[in-house]
């Protein structure tokens, strides 16, 4: 064997790993060989140091490899998915699966929990009454088949070479080097058996990457090891300087998601809407389903406005456990706090920011979210904004409204998400320069 | 308690650590609070992102009060000790000791072992039959103020931390940082309860630092860390692009110093003898015992050529364990190993150069040293020098002579030795250059 000493200050000095060396770390790891004390050093030497394209598509394959990757040769037709790096609001994944399964493509979306300010689909997911996310291998196959999406938590067989490693990145501060971010998310992503990736890359305030210039490289290095990969992947950078939509909280989400689908027109909800078109258009472009993203749109309008994507929603619910599928129809059948109250604006004007990661903890601290991986989510609690960036204000208009439950430290969780939101708006006399959604492209060198 | 995934952020990021971040990582690590996978994370984000002069000497402030510092103060006059970055034949400890405390100083010399290609103090001492390095701290106190002086080893009580944390940087790849390695040396000296030291920081083939710079940088790092914490600190930088002296081996080393102290001429130990000198004389200037390194010189010389020190080693000897002292008067009595045999010159023309960490190894794997924590010394294999660089040599002379055993695995080790030294020599027709044994002092800021 290699000594992991060795391979340590080689890339301490800025050398270039081998895929045998890479292999040789990392499977060594996986199976309890080389101490977790030696990796903690080589995750800060790959940090610091940084790795090559070549480096960082070895890693991601080393990691695909040391788990199962999904057989799914018996379903016919393409398989895409769509992986965000994670925000505020961000609840695009139920309206797209919905309108791309509708559209006649297969999405095996496997998906994570919420951790700190942003929120986890799968926890989303779970404010749907009798919704299953840990369906086994073979209902999720079952479910697939049947139609056309699926979306469940990592199972131990995906990548466990990942779960080691982020779960040591975690307490060693070595979470933000964008070659083990991407080898993270892409190994993962492609032992699903997809034939196509869309990466939704986003930056701002409310996003893990704050600065653009980061989202940027980050996709491109995704995009690339994808398609060293043979997998057809493209990415969009999109805007996460305010939350996405009109809601924060995971029933909240949901809700708004069914409200869109449904046809029901929230005016704060255009930018979710848009992303999620947009995300769909690629998703269809990239598996040849359509010739075009802007024929791609077309047909994702098409599956939104005809109702498909609805039907396709409730039919999701229905075969994961059983959910319940009146929620489709009466979405006031999702979970409901006891408690609202309106967050005033504290002055006349326009709004010209949102301190988003403050507005993601403030739906956290009222139990929306996870400080440890042990807490529990309350449901029905977070935020329903009725002003976004832009938007003209009085003093004294309610900017969002708190929906938040009775029961111990009650008060303590709101007066702390009021105290938050208090911090979290700024405001000018004049109206501030729009912002896009979609920031930008990445399609990689194809 | 501060978090340590954020201080290592902090570092990761190049930020400046306080006194207290630094007691945290350092006393939580020692105590068993912090697990091993943070610290190498943090050590390599040391060692890749560097410590200010501040953070380097709270660091060995911390890692010195980590355990105890020896009380001398019963024992009158100054204290002075010398600390050596280690080298190829590098003995000037035992020449020096005798001196210095024939002078009138303490000298309370706590070394280590001989690990890779340097040899270790405690190991050549072990080659005098009956000499113990494990005396107990009542045993070193009364040593000391009986001869001026005393050798062991590093207790448990000194200095825990580094202990620790040398362990982890050796399997981490975190040895090689100028901050860790001057705190590490620092804390461990000047726990010795030492007014004054001097740093003989070696630069060439068989020094860890090859590059002379990279020996200054260490240097100053040491003085300004020493003199900061009130110590009076001068560092040499000595060249070790050659053995030091006549020898290589444990008990040859040994019976090259007690043959300078009885006034023998051996015109191959004139950079040892010249070494120790000057070593002698700072010890002697640092402490104020003269009012300069010249007056020093000229009293290291007197203890020398009147047998003083000659006998103090003899003292020396006495006072560990009883040791045989009939050795200081017959060398001979040293172990010597039961074969010889020459290395000779493939050619004609000067010695231009000598890989001298090679030659170190080819001591090592006669027997000589230690390839492993666990491998056990033969005290008297090693090497006898006859020809070192800038002398003429013709094709067959004895460059130097291979001390080696018999027993199992003995023809290979002879054979792995003399191909090792076959690659150590280079020729060229003309003299080379003198390189001078004193390269530079480094007396910092006083």
């Amino acid at each position: 064997m290699l000594r992991p000493v060795d391979l340590l200050r080689k890339k301490r000095d800025g050398g270039e790993h081998s895929r045998e060396e890479i292999a040789s770390l990392v499977n060594g790891y996986t199976a309890g060989q080389i101490p977790d004390y030696q990796i903690s050093a080589w995750l800060m030497a790959v940090l610091l140091k940084g790795m090559s394209r070549v480096e960082i598509a070895a890693l991601t394959d080393v990691m695909l490899k040391s788990g199962a990757v999904m057989d799914l040769s018996q379903i016919p037709g393409k398989k895409v998915d769509k992986h965000s790096t994670g925000g505020v609001g961000d609840k695009t994944s139920f309206i797209l699966i919905s309108i791309v399964a509708a559209g006649g493509l297969t999405v095996p979306m496997i998906s994570g929990r919420g951790l700190g300010h942003t929120g986890g689909t799968l926890d989303k997911l779970e404010a749907i009454p009798g919704f299953n996310v840990n369906l086994t291998t073979e209902q999720f196959l079952k479910t697939l088949k049947a139609c056309g999406c699926a979306m469940i938590g990592q199972t131990a067989e995906i990548a466990p070479a990942d779960k080691k490693l982020y779960a040591l990145r975690d307490v060693t501060g070595t979470v933000e080097s964008p070659a083990l971010i991407c080898a993270s998310i892409m190994s993962k992503k492609l032992a699903e058996g997809i034939d196509a990736l869309i990466l939704d890359v986003k930056t701002g305030s409310g996003a893990f990457m704050k600065q653009k210039k980061d989202a940027v490289h980050l996709a491109q290095l995704m995009v690339e090891t994808g398609q060293q990969m043979g997998k057809r992947v493209a990415a969009l950078i999109t805007n996460m300087d305010q939350p996405l939509g009109a809601t924060v909280g995971n029933a909240l989400e949901i809700m708004e998601c069914i409200e869109i689908m449904r046809g029901e027109k929230n005016p704060l909800s255009a930018d979710l809407i848009e992303l999620s078109l947009q995300l769909s258009a690629w998703m269809f472009y990239l598996t040849g389903k359509t010739n075009s993203v802007a024929v791609g749109l077309e047909l994702a309008q098409e599956m939104l406005d005809t109702g498909k994507a609805l039907n396709k929603f409730r039919e999701l619910i229905r075969l994961h456990g059983g959910g319940d599928i009146s929620v489709v129809d009466k979405p006031s059948r999702l979970p409901h706090a006891d408690h609202k109250i309106d967050f005033k604006s504290p002055s006349d004007g326009y709004i010209s920011g949102m301190q988003c990661e403050q507005i993601g903890v403030a739906s956290l601290v009222l139990g929306g979210g996870r400080q440890k991986k042990e807490d529990s989510i309350d449901h029905a609690v977070g935020l329903v904004l009725h002003k976004k960036v832009g938007d003209a204000v009085k003093k004294g208009d309610a900017l969002c409204t708190v929906h938040y439950n009775g029961g111990p430290e009650s008060e303590n969780k709101l007066a702390n998400a009021m105290e938050i939101l208090g911090t979290s708006y700024s405001f000018q006399p004049t109206p501030p320069a729009a912002v896009p959604t979609l920031i930008q492209q990445v399609i990689g060198g194809e």
